[in-house]
């Protein structure tokens, strides 16, 4: 293809209020523009680079016995009210009425509109199992959509869904599909973690994100280095490690003083005690009633274990004024001994797994001003194993549970999610099929989905320099650019038209820089679209037979003959493509 | 592919209250589902058959040199507020507003969004031409969703936008959207015409329609087999036929009483006139006020030249109750002499260009109960230059208005539309540029559009028969379907399947039906299905070293050698192709 006929309108300068890297090399790389908040055209070489993406999922899919399908985006609420989640869903899930008053909504998933599909058709076993997948336009309306692709209202995913007799068959769908993502990501050049997961509010058993490492990342997982155990931080089974707590410095009990220590800092320093060495109560209100957590003062909580622990629908921080309703106690006061006394109309008291007991504390006495230092846990105040749960989020130096080893903490951009459903959907919509026992069951689902917009921007996010993007040859815009010292000299253009046609004939998704433009501009615009080689034609090289080579994550270019040319690039690509798998992991 | 691989729910019954044949087949080869009204589920092999078509479409546009983009469905109102069709649109555009209050819609087109892209970014005519396209998902909230894929709300069009610098390049444009348009529904194998259209709400200066022939299609198309003219009967020019005219029958002007006729067939009757002998006068309600069109009895009138010839935005016929309070004429009596004092309120009268000057005619008296006969048009009433248009429908024996000869008149579906736009959006949204000259102008556009599910519909709207769906080659779901007499006996499968190995390396898109069933039912699905070539593996044939093959489209099937059957293939889809394109025409 040749430059001057693509609409490709990069930028010079950044533009403004753009909060990630990837974003901002997006809109300076004239790959998408914005429509609306979190709404984009995607312009030539965006789209370019996402159709790379979908041929390798849409590949791998087919290869894993997925048949694609193409639903729609507008769905009516009737389907959505079988399940419930027309009423449970929030705002994310865009309501509206029809010209003839009828409820629809704009579709963020499509667990609904997929088993009345198969419910329509498939009555027996013989005709399962079947796995439909789909890639096509979401809509979710996020209150606050940011990041460009990344969290976008509008968005292309893959999603796929899996309908099977039993269990068993289901487990086969699921690690089918796993072994696909694993293909996907890699073919895509991605370093990536399948890590454990929270199913969330889409119900279901087991769960698997696939994450894409990179230190801006809105996640965060849990990985040992050790055995290999990857997991959310919201959802990492972790131990304490024992090392990393103070020596007891409490003999007794005692209530002291403290009048104006409110936050746990501020007790350790007054007090002078070890953080290791304090205990904090968090509270809550639930659909239940106010709840409380209780955890060493120097861990985090993590609210999605505590929900999910609690089994509750609906979770946000008790206020100030809530409690001064409930208890004459105020917040930095509060202490787990005499809590329920404290504040009676608690439902419920969590303890995390990391509360040594019998280990002494400093905590709040439920006394304003006053703290105890030197309670012991289980012992001054009780600890039932029910009421013990990990609810602390994962920490670097805490413990693998599977072997041990201390852990690392890492950032990632979520691409992929996998979700055993088990029949949530299929019983509440009476998907059901009549088994070789005769027998009417319900099926047994599965869903599995892929952003494909994120996925080209966390490429983006993962691999980038000063000067743009560095993306894996396979989803690159281009993979290679042919630049020339001057485009007008006859000489250097036919050289050019040469070398183009070799590499296309060699399977090579080439780009021709025709522009009459300084070289160094067009260098920066092939740096800045991320196209994995240039090579760039000038009667210096030329008085030698040779072209300057550059692969894009190299510092340094090459003179080659032109003769080596296909090689050298074949051999580079497939050197990154390794190095691209394994970075930072 | 293996049949078994593939949802492909076909039914055996024809599915209740469908309307068309093609939307018939399309649900009973389960190829599509119904989700909503106008809102469908594409399984595996309808989305085969659409990404065929999809195929086509984009090499095509490629080849022409427009860019594939990708814009969003959600549009802010905003871009439509410039252009004032948030406003003027009606119905058919879905306004919803999002969780934070503001205005959206599901875009029907995308003038607004693209000319918005391209103002953003394109300063200088030396960026000029440029034309963008994309396949993409629309919405449009018809009144009356009907046809399946033919009128559905939510469906696929590929619509492409140009932009330049004056009228002469935008005329290039249109030429080489034209070109590439009518190599799409050629290779797409359908019988069509490029007929004259109407602009209609969308604006510019000249437009054309793509139209595949079929007797059940919608739209009406006039043809002249002598030189080529083509174009909607609305839009239509045609010339009255003298020899269609009776010979005039009234000497003078006399009153006569018509007390029970008020239809022009009453009229006929009772007073024993020849239809083309009479005058009618249909009046309308428009912004402008109540207008009348005053045509031949016997001719229909064009509702949307009528409008045109008003520039009138709104048209409805007049109610009894609004005529009664602007004139004591009652329907039925109302004739063009002395029209303006039976109805002073009448902001304008039309006369259709069938009107003979001098011609007596019998017409409405203006006094209830009686008519005229011997009327002179243009001296009894006049009729100005600037009164005088083509408001009548074409019919059968029309003359062409570029070679005087005979008009057939056919029925069609619409395809493609290609319009030249002039400055209409550019010039509402300030999308300029910067002339060679300095000067700042407003682009030109061109817009051009194709339904890619109405053209799979239309294409088996176009040939089906008793049994199913005839598809041509390059867009049936399969080009070649293998069946077994029996699947479970060894030597025939193993034969079947080397036959698929041979016809796949071959490069034709294969289905080989493994299903255990009976070899009728397995012939009946592959016949439904529209698939182009069947070849039945049996004991029989092998006896002799031969195969049972049948195209689709021939009544009796063939013995042939196996290593005759790729060439055998070959030249029987090329001779489909050609009379596919010539079938009917």
């Amino acid at each position: 293809m040749k430059y001057s006929n693509i609409h490709c309108p990069t930028l010079k300068e950044d533009p403004a209020s753009v909060e990630v890297a990837s974003h901002r090399l997006l809109l300076r790389a004239g790959m998408i523009r914005q429509v609306a908040s979190g709404i984009y055209d995607l312009l030539p070489l965006g789209l370019k680079v996402i159709r790379k993406v979908e041929a390798i999922v849409r590949e791998e899919m087919n290869r894993a016995g997925a048949q694609e399908v193409l639903m729609p985006l507008v769905h009516p609420a009737e389907l959505w009210q079988e399940t419930g989640r027309w009423e449970s869903n929030g705002k994310e899930l865009l309501r509206f009425r029809d010209r003839h008053d009828r409820d629809f909504c704009l579709a963020p998933t499509h667990e609904e509109v997929v088993t009345d599909l198969i419910r329509k058709d498939v009555r027996s076993y013989k005709q399962l199992p079947i796995n439909l997948y789909q890639i096509q336009t979401k809509f979710r309306d996020e209150v606050r959509p940011r990041f460009g692709l990344m969290r976008g209202r509008e968005f292309t995913m893959k999603d796929a869904y899996s309908f099977d007799c039993d269990e068993e068959s289901q487990m086969k769908a699921y690690e089918a599909m796993k072994a696909a993502y694993e293909r996907i990501f890699s073919r895509c050049g991605l370093g990536f973690r399948r890590v454990h997961a929270d199913s969330g509010n889409i119900g279901g058993s087991r769960s698997e994100e696939f994450m894409v490492l990179a230190k801006t990342g809105e996640d965060e997982i849990v990985h040992c280095k050790s055995c290999g155990y990857s997991a959310n931080t919201e959802k990492a089974r972790t131990l304490l490690n024992p090392s990393t707590l103070a020596k007891e410095s409490f003999e007794s009990l005692e209530l002291v003083d403290t009048p104006d220590q409110k936050t746990i800092d501020e007790v350790v320093k007054k007090l002078q005690v070890h953080p290791t060495e304090t205990l904090k109560v968090l509270l809550y209100q639930t659909e239940k009633g106010p709840v409380a957590a209780v955890l060493p003062g120097h861990r985090d909580l993590s609210e999605i274990a505590f929900q999910r622990a609690l089994q509750a629908q609906n979770l946000r921080p008790l206020s100030p004024e809530e409690l001064a309703q409930y208890s004459q106690v105020q917040f930095g006061s509060i202490g787990p001994m005499g809590l329920k006394e404290a504040i009676p109309v608690l439902a419920d008291i969590l303890f995390d797994s990391t509360i040594v007991e019998g280990r002494r504390y400093c905590v709040g006495a439920n006394q304003n001003g006053k703290h105890y230092v030197g309670v012991q846990a289980g012992i001054d105040f009780a600890m039932q194993a029910h009421q013990v749960h990990q609810i602390h989020k994962a920490e670097v130096g805490d413990l693998c549970c599977d072997c041990n080893a201390p852990l690392q903490i890492e950032r990632g951009i979520e691409v992929g999610h996998i979700f055993a459903l088990g029949t949530k959907y299929s019983e509440a919509m009476n998907c059901n099929f009549m088994d070789e026992d005769g027998k009417e069951k319900p099926m047994v689902m599965g869903c599995y989905g892929i952003g494909i917009g994120r996925t080209a921007q966390a490429a983006i996010e993962q691999g980038l320099d000063e000067q743009g993007m560095v993306l894996p040859p396979a989803i690159a815009p281009f993979e290679v650019v042919i630049d020339v010292v001057k485009w007008k000299d006859e000489v250097l253009q036919s050289k050019a038209l040469e070398l183009y046609e070799t590499l296309r004939e060699h399977g090579y998704d080439v780009l021709l820089d025709d522009r009459d433009q300084s070289l160094g501009a067009k260098l920066k615009d092939a740096d800045l679209l991320g196209i994995s080689c240039r090579l760039v034609v000038g009667h210096k090289g030329l008085e030698n037979n040779q072209i300057e080579a550059k692969l894009r994550w190299e510092k340094e270019a090459q003179w080659l003959a032109p003769d080596k040319i296909v090689d050298w690039i074949k051999s580079g690509f497939e050197k990154k493509q390794q190095a691209f798998l394994t970075a930072d992991l």
